[in-house]
């Protein structure tokens, strides 16, 4: 694929479901459905905001093996991207991606605790078209 | 939940894309979007039909820790099922859930060799509705 970077961020833009994965203490991969990503690098970094007390923080924190996978029903496309999840200490980051309207969400603010930004660091791609894949290499 | 097997069903019946996840050789989960299920008992037992050389079926055939969700996004309520993918021996099964037009992606037809089915079996669940989640007994 010619620009890889460019036509998946495009597609990730255009989705407003992103769906996590993680794997929990048996074994057995677990995923779940959120929001739209609030930052990303390319495709190589991508940030999302969740409740501390999330079983998805649990879960990462135990091991930090990912999956995030967005899908474009429209065209049938769809790209997974399997790497690591950490969840942010820097409060630089967590200032930079908090948003005043996040307080319906965490109503003790960007530092009260329950406000948790998890990054997503891809080392690999598979990208779905046309009931065909081919893997993209992440740089 | 009050009669999960129907709420959930009908989540499921109306959704056009299953979201299938497996870990790999390395450990970490991979997602992909499949079709909808060409069966389902309850909540319990799901088919699908794949391609036999899908990467899917390799992970599955290595490791048969499997998740399936399912995302209304509209009304922002999914379910995830956790259990066990199997790959599917039993000829009448096949035959019973063969369409004459799946040829389209089989052409070798329904003992062709590509034409494979998949049935997951669920051991538990949880449902997210509202920013909520609740565990789902699978009976």
């Amino acid at each position: 694929m010619k620009d890889a970077e460019s036509t998946i961020g495009n597609l990730i833009d255009k989705q407003n479901v992103s769906f996590i994965s993680s794997v929990d203490e048996e074994g057995f991969p677990n995923t779940k459905a959120m929001l739209t990503p609030v930052k990303r690098n390319g495709i190589k970094e991508i940030f999302w905001h969740t409740n501390a007390g999330s079983m998805r923080i649990k879960q990462f924190t135990n091991n930090a093996k990912a999956c995030v996978y967005f899908c474009d029903k429209r065209f049938f496309r769809g790209i997974m991207l399997v790497g690591n999840m950490e969840i942010v200490k820097d409060k630089t980051i967590m200032q930079e991606l908090w948003k005043d309207d996040y307080n319906i969400y965490y109503k003790d603010g960007v530092f009260g605790g329950d406000y948790t930004v998890i990054k997503f660091t891809a080392t690999k791609g598979r990208y779905y078209s046309n009931f065909k894949s081919e893997d993209i290499v992440i740089e």
